[in-house]
């Protein structure tokens, strides 16, 4: 079956005065977006790597491929509004049945056992998305004045990407109208009644989000090429 | 109030062939144990510090303290068969009433503010826990089967360490007989009917569990010092 990778980058547009946005932020002298793309190429060079990102960046990203050399064929797809619009618009370069691959951009370190992994399991049963245990105790705060629970943290698991899809049942999804309880792809398409299976990811799989955790990337970037 | 400060070490005995365990790992030349004592120690000079950690790794704890030269006073308590016992045997140094907290060994990060904080809030309410929020999207299992639907992150949270208890609470609640849902001195606490008060905690005070999170400890550490 064909293979697809959406990466979405989506995020605001770069602004006077804003930082740059951390899929731009380089890690050992490459943008954290590059290396999310190497991790697929490695997996699968024949895997179509659709980028979507929103049309203000897209003339610095082409310019950073083209001074650091990136020999990774990519499309580009523009940003929308939310991420479930960014994904709309990926989906419109997706132009044959197979499976398509939705991961966040700031996520780099994705093992490629689990990228296969996920494809394998989604030609099997439609729908898989990559889960790690919890570490920490969890509690729910069940009213307003703040009293809490313990939870049951062996019944949940923290959700990564790639999540990976029949692209018929991604695309009929991606046909609903928005609704911001969406959280990520694998709720768009249970909404249309779909069943999605869960693989175990990689705990290093981390969502780039703090100054920390790019300091934790450099480091262990630097850990794995040594 | 007089404060004390139990931290656990809990664990299984070194065995041979095992690897050495995290709380002795060393992070800039000294163990993460070292660390942990350091931030209590560094808060307030005059708590009383009770380590609670297997017998058969005394030894080995006190020749590090030796070498390393280590300055701040505690106390040694045996490790029980498990955390929960552990933290019985650790009571029974506690030889006044005051305020207690609890603490996990292998989470050095604590910030002197959140400790800070817990006994503040404990003075007023009684028991207090430190909690941060969920990176990552969570879902729930729901059955058997490995069927699962998405958890309301917005009410949930990760639960850290220190847990701090007025004395009293602590030690009527630890006269209760072991029971496998006890999964963090808080639950211990409410179990005998108290509510326990959340407070925000520092992101960066991760339990270190795997070799990964020791690289973070790694960075954590060098960037504070820089």
């Amino acid at each position: 079956m064909k293979r697809y990778v959406l990466i979405v980058a989506g995020g605001k547009g770069i602004r006077m005065g804003n930082e740059l946005p951390k899929q731009f932020i380089p890690l050992n002298g490459r943008p954290v977006l590059m290396h999310t793309l190497e991790r697929f190429y490695r997996w699968d060079i024949s895997a179509e790597i659709i980028l979507v990102l929103p049309e203000t960046h897209q003339p610095y990203w082409n310019m950073l491929c083209k001074e650091l050399n990136c020999r990774i064929p990519h499309k580009l797809a523009n940003g929308g509004e939310t991420r479930f619009h960014s994904v709309q618009n990926g989906l419109s370069l997706v132009n044959e049945p197979g499976l398509v691959a939705v991961h966040d951009g700031v996520r780099p370190f994705v093992s490629v056992e689990v990228i296969e992994h996920c494809f394998t399991e989604a030609e099997r049963s439609g729908a898989v998305i990559p889960v790690v245990p919890l570490v920490d105790s969890i509690r729910e705060r069940y009213d307003e004045s703040g009293l809490s629970r313990p939870a049951d943290r062996g019944r949940l698991v923290a959700v990564q990407t790639p999540q990976v899809f029949n692209s018929d049942w991604l695309f009929e999804a991606y046909r609903q109208a928005y609704r911001p309880d969406f959280t990520d792809d694998a709720s768009v398409v249970e909404a249309k009644g779909y069943s999605v299976a869960l693989t175990p990811g990689n705990q290093e799989n981390i969502k780039l989000t703090t100054p920390f955790d790019l300091l934790v990337a450099e480091v262990y970037l630097r850990n794995q090429t040594e």
